[in-house]
């Protein structure tokens, strides 16, 4: 069985791996403050042209998410967010246990545009009892988004520019940023990310890492006091330095960008074979998830030999289904992968 | 200016106020453990039909709604309700703050449906990864509903019975409830709703109380510690005193069915009187509230006299709007309002 | 029996009723936004020496604490107060519901001392490990203090400096504030109160009104949004007039303090008795709260004419008892009460 | 700089970054349903004398804490623990943050007592106004406690019996409980454990894992539903056999025990130089911290070589000091401790 399921299947990149075995007798201070840690911040911020950005590193994304949602909301405020969000549908409610509501916007294809903001500020601000309801104030995307997709720099300047206008914090999940960046054409980087937005995370744990999450706060008034609630949230490791090494072996010698553009390549790959078999797509991305519709006698037969998640129905005879890619997925399984899907020889597999 | 705004306007109906005057000096533990309480529960309970339901009286219908369920919920727990419900859009994410999420369900007129309470359902427990969402626990309804809709008591039969299959709470947010209680045919009485709810409210601000709610909880694992749980969320009144008072004053001789009776009888004379003109309803109200869809010239017409909300544009002219009678509503000023609403004469007004 | 167990076991002041008799049929608009809570501003605004506060009526203390603290304070940031403070002892755990430690402070007599919060602030920031502790972020008092003893003049201005060079926010719990500004002396006026703390309110439902608080916030960012949250926490009374109605009533000809100062003269027949009778007493309190200690057979005695509180046992033959009196104690009960108290006659009664 | 501060210094034990490394390239599902978190389980199983617990990993102490007493606790329910006890002091209000009182209760040496618990809760029920107050549910001891103390089988026995009697919940933080178990004498095992409490952790953050920490809920009432409330806290790990690697490298072969010992022993012979040389101690630890009291020379001279952290002043000569140790610990380090504990040579060092 060959698996498409997800770009967490396996533990870390070797290269992290090495790291953590180089330096595991090393005796250091805990919770990230520590010399990897610092390390690591600075090689983050090298990129981000200047911004001068808290980094803080925790271990997982709804961790991640939870904890600056409730830093930066006071208690009647809520979350704009499109409703395919991952902290609206997969996070167990862990932005309502802070105590905030989500607002969820329908979206064609996981991405908020401007009038949806905008309609949302003005249906509150114009609602002559919002004082009874309440009040949006931060706006989040995923970048990409759960359904692959991505906000060009220009889609990003235009909400960061709208945010600012209505005094909205634009804060972006970036649970596989790696993906996005690897994106040809005008997506944003981590340096326009840093500039246009309040917070971002850049996400390991599907980019290469046993685990862990680099949360970039741009905002000053965010910065304060962050690492008390990071505590309180439990989500201060103790051993911080298994995150600083993680992330100085990522952004050491540009791996993160160099394995995330193979996952992206691989992905496109599969998307190229869908195309040239003629097979229409549920959401048109770029990165490493790619989601063809398929005739369910195909997705039957890729079943015997491959892993993957069907999406959505479409009609009787097809669904939309999800092929994942990451740092580890094989050349020679997407190779079998397209093989599979032109037809011809699988039957014999 | 006529008020047509809402059924909480003025003070209290007459007997209520003579009752707190007459009362006022005697002297009574405090926190709901007195003498006018205990009468009141009494009162209540008659309509029971014998259920043993705990009856607890709270200031105001977010203060029992945010009570009852944040006492009903464990952390990762949800509420169904339509999205027009009072708790997913007036209560500034009161339900939210105790940490539980509304699952918000569209609906045509403010009503939950059977399959919408199973398809909630199924949606969540055939995800394979139903652990990373909120679990439905409880299911809200409003009788009547915020669009002046019923719940007949075949509906609320099947609701119930689908709760108990599905093991869902259903909990009944009666701020209006008297009006619901007005209503010609089989619409569930006081014994019904304690019979097929694990819990609900019989709302006195909207129905002739200066405030007070009386909730009623039906279901045994729901009652244990909940005086502690209003405390905690700061409905425990210190004079508890004046709820019992006023909810005796509103059960003793049926002071309570017999305003709700003349509210939705005035009510549905203004709906009378709009059908006559040939006007239609955004929704199908037999209760005090009337949503009539009226041309712009006539809504402009009517707005130097009387006062009422505009609910929702229907087209480019006309709009649906609100009219609310209470308890408090004199008649003459129906007959004004038919008056102008039958057109003719109002231009002399 | 005759009654010294609380300050709210009566009604309200006839003037409230007859107010709220007077305006019952007046409509107006809700929460707040009427004429009367808008004239009651005015009144306990020209109390405060041109101080820009904003002014809110809530129903309750717990729900003033709770809604006031909710919204001062980042998640990680605690309350400091005397572990006899209301909120750390009587509040089922409401403060903490809201998701904030308190930090209690054991006491002699209720009040917290410059050096108590001077220490509390230097433990924590003197503790490397302080983003692993909460935060100490606002001081709570009462004034009275739950032992009915009272912060002078003088005791306020030096909490205050301290808390504003300390970067703490100060809220008065003001339950019972009517009684402290009756003790003659160097005690702070609602004008002092409004320059030396951030917050503080005036409590009507021991002194008088039949529900009611008057939350008073001095400090301009505690202003912003503050209605949402009152909303939010189940606090924004539907006929919110009626609490504008009381507080104009309390406010328009000095009702308010003119009963506080009646009370507070009963309670000092009281203590001047048990002086006369050469009782000790637990607190040493000018309000209208005393805690004498007496012997078991005179509280014994005493039991069979009179209902007060058994305050703290102090060893074998005596307990320190609290005498309460309120606007509403009659002068011949504390006559019978001290008649008693002095022994001789008092197995006639 | 030989460094005897923490007990979390360095990596992780050699066995388990090999057995990381070894199985870095398979492919598994997610969020600790995979068989190596299945295998950990069965070796723990294996040590409960057949009770039927279900056993979670998470990553640290804190988010276990927080999340088994969120999972356990109703809204008004409060936590009795040592004033010392880790939530009390160092997880930033992460009990409070969920919504729930600690209760705390001073103690001499970290441990609480039968008597401790029975007073705190007679003083809640015998309270008339007990609803006012949050209600004792659940009792939370450290093994060992931060003072290194231990509860010997017959305390655990004495403890549960009285948390049984009472219906209040036993929940044991064994962030060091490795540690306990390599105590020589009557101690609880790992079964009594599990028969004598309604959850408990074994850490393995402090003891020679990366990190994570291994929840053992024996409770059936615990066990529902408890990976959404995991997963609701951000604790959910996404590639959650790296738990289940290092538990199952921990428990295949003894490990745990194993180095635990070895870090005890240790400690105790820091503990043995101290006695000879004449130096009392803080707490009468016989796990793997130490708490002697030092001359501030000593402290000094000490501090030339050795890090480690001072507890405590005790007077203007001395002050107890902490030395720890851990399955990272050289034992030539703990020579050449205790030959400057032991005085003469060590000005040389």
């Amino acid at each position: 069985m060959i698996r498409f399921e997800s770009d967490y299947s396996e533990g870390a990149h070797q290269i992290i791996l090495d790291k953590l075995q180089n330096t595991n007798m090393e005796q250091t201070p805990g919770y990230g403050e520590d010399s990897y840690c610092e390390a690591a911040r600075g090689l983050i911020a090298a990129h981000l042209n200047g911004c001068q950005s808290d980094i803080h590193f925790l271990v997982g994304g709804t961790q991640t998410n939870l904890t600056l949602i409730a830093a930066a909301l006071r208690p009647h405020q809520a979350v704009i967010a499109a409703a395919s969000a991952h902290i609206n549908t997969h996070e167990t409610g862990a932005i309502e246990a802070t105590g905030h509501k989500v607002i969820s916007i329908n979206t064609a294809d996981g991405r908020l545009t401007d009038a949806d903001i905008r309609q949302t500020y003005e249906d509150h601000w114009q609602d002559p009892t919002h004082e009874h309801i309440v009040q949006p104030a931060l706006v989040y995307i995923s970048q990409p988004t759960e359904c692959g997709t991505i906000y060009s720099l220009q889609d990003l300047e235009l909400l960061s520019n709208t945010c600012q206008e209505l005094d909205l914090l634009l804060y972006v999940d970036g649970a596989r940023l790696g993906f996005a960046l690897a994106v040809q054409g005008e997506v944003p980087a981590l340096a326009d990310l840093a500039r246009l937005t309040d917070a971002f995370y850049i996400g390991g744990t599907k980019v290469g890492a046993l685990f862990g999450e680099a949360l970039v706060i741009n905002n000053q008034s965010l910065k304060r006091d962050f690492r008390y609630i990071i505590k309180q949230r439990g989500g201060l490791l103790a051993k911080g330095r298994l995150l600083g090494i993680q992330f100085q072996a990522l952004f050491e010698h540009g791996l993160y960008f160099e394995i995330s553009q193979y996952a992206v390549q691989q992905a496109l790959r599969i998307k190229a074979a869908c195309q040239a078999a003629g097979y229409d797509f549920l959401f048109d991305s770029y990165t490493n998830q790619q989601f063809p519709i398929l005739p369910l006698d195909m997705i039957e037969k890729l079943q015997k030999h491959f892993a993957f998640h069907i999406w959505q129905k479409i009609d009787d005879s097809r669904s939309a289904v999800r092929f994942c890619t990451s740092w580890a997925t094989p050349s020679e399984h997407v190779d079998t992968l397209i093989d599979h899907l032109q037809g011809g020889t699988y039957e014999q597999g």
